[in-house]
């Protein structure tokens, strides 16, 4: 009934980089933990990944960007959930999902390697789009800050399967099983203020979560 | 681009706790920053809410659950995600969410107040579930730690609608808009080791998100 712990077969933690790469390539949105004046803070946030390089960004202004660019500690986690898990406890009861920690050092992005990651960010969240948009201007570039977390010391934590029930429970005539969580996208609403006449263009029409 | 900061009209922050508890009562799972050993963690686990309180459990032994024992300062957060926001330029953007945070310090729960905190969160999670399941143990009862977190230092954040672009770069013809994002319950797998003969039960079948 918790996601923090090691269990017994269903569920297993790695180091293994493939699997905690996939999982942060698998997320839009991660939890960033970090101290905003001594106090433990979580802000949610897009991240993508470059390489052995997790990337989080924001206002220059903001607690999050101005704690990573002075390179305090901070902890990166993304969590997908795939499916209810229900046992024939309450006990017992899970969910299976599959989980990346990241522990390091914000460091502070800068040039070329700023340029590239806001280009890997848009194309992660809807790829091929990325060519259709008017350019970024050196403001807006200006006005965002970009924080690197190097991938050294990251986790992943995964549960798939049915419950893991008492033996004597098993002989109970209760229904157990998984009931999948999927995330999909519905159709895309067309701002009111677009220019009339366009369609919604293939990138956004085979977009797939 | 970000999910951090307060923006201009679409992105709003509110303290009101109707809006607070919603998200939270509609979220399965929360991340909870804490400091491990001195360096900030975060930690997905399940949440539910009863009345102005925040609920988390987990193994005694872990980290997490130790520290919010020991009254240790814990953030609370809750992330929905509803829909990418497509602008006409890379930097505007953005996510349709909703969030809320919650700063506190951990509350050991014990007694009929821990009792209660199971059964709301398998009603939380499978409504109509409970009077079918085997009953709780005392050995499983001791072997969950379960923490409180009062919801008086709780915000929540919202953004809604289309995309806030620049004033100029409406007279573009780039395509722009919202793709919702949805979570939907896909068939349910029947655990191979059910008893013969059961069938998938109402509370079960008529599962929503």
């Amino acid at each position: 009934m918790t996601l923090t712990e090691f269990k017994r077969l269903p569920e297993r933690g790695t180091n293994d980089p493939d699997t905690v790469n996939a999982i942060l390539d698998s997320a839009l949105v991660g939890h960033v933990g970090f101290l905003r004046a001594g106090h433990p803070a979580v802000i949610p946030t897009l991240v993508v990944r470059r390489g052995d390089q997790a990337y989080i960004h924001g206002s220059p202004a903001s607690a999050l960007i101005r704690a990573g660019k002075a390179g305090a500690e901070i902890c990166l986690t993304v969590t997908l959930i795939d499916g209810l898990v229900l046992a024939r406890s309450a006990f017992h009861h899970s969910a299976n999902y599959r989980s990346a920690v990241v522990y390091g050092q914000g460091r502070w992005v800068e040039g070329e390697e700023k340029v590239d990651v806001f280009e890997a960010l848009v194309e992660k969240i809807v790829p091929g789009r990325l060519p259709h948009l008017r350019p970024l201007t050196r403001k807006e570039m200006a006005a965002t800050g970009v924080v690197a977390l190097g991938l050294d010391q990251a986790t992943a934590k995964i549960r798939t399967g049915p419950p893991a029930d008492e033996e004597a429970d098993y002989d109970l005539a209760i229904w157990a099983g998984v009931v999948p969580i999927e995330t999909v996208f519905a159709d895309p609403v067309p701002d009111p203020r677009n220019q009339p006449g366009l369609s919604v263009p293939d990138h956004v029409g085979r977009l797939e979560p």
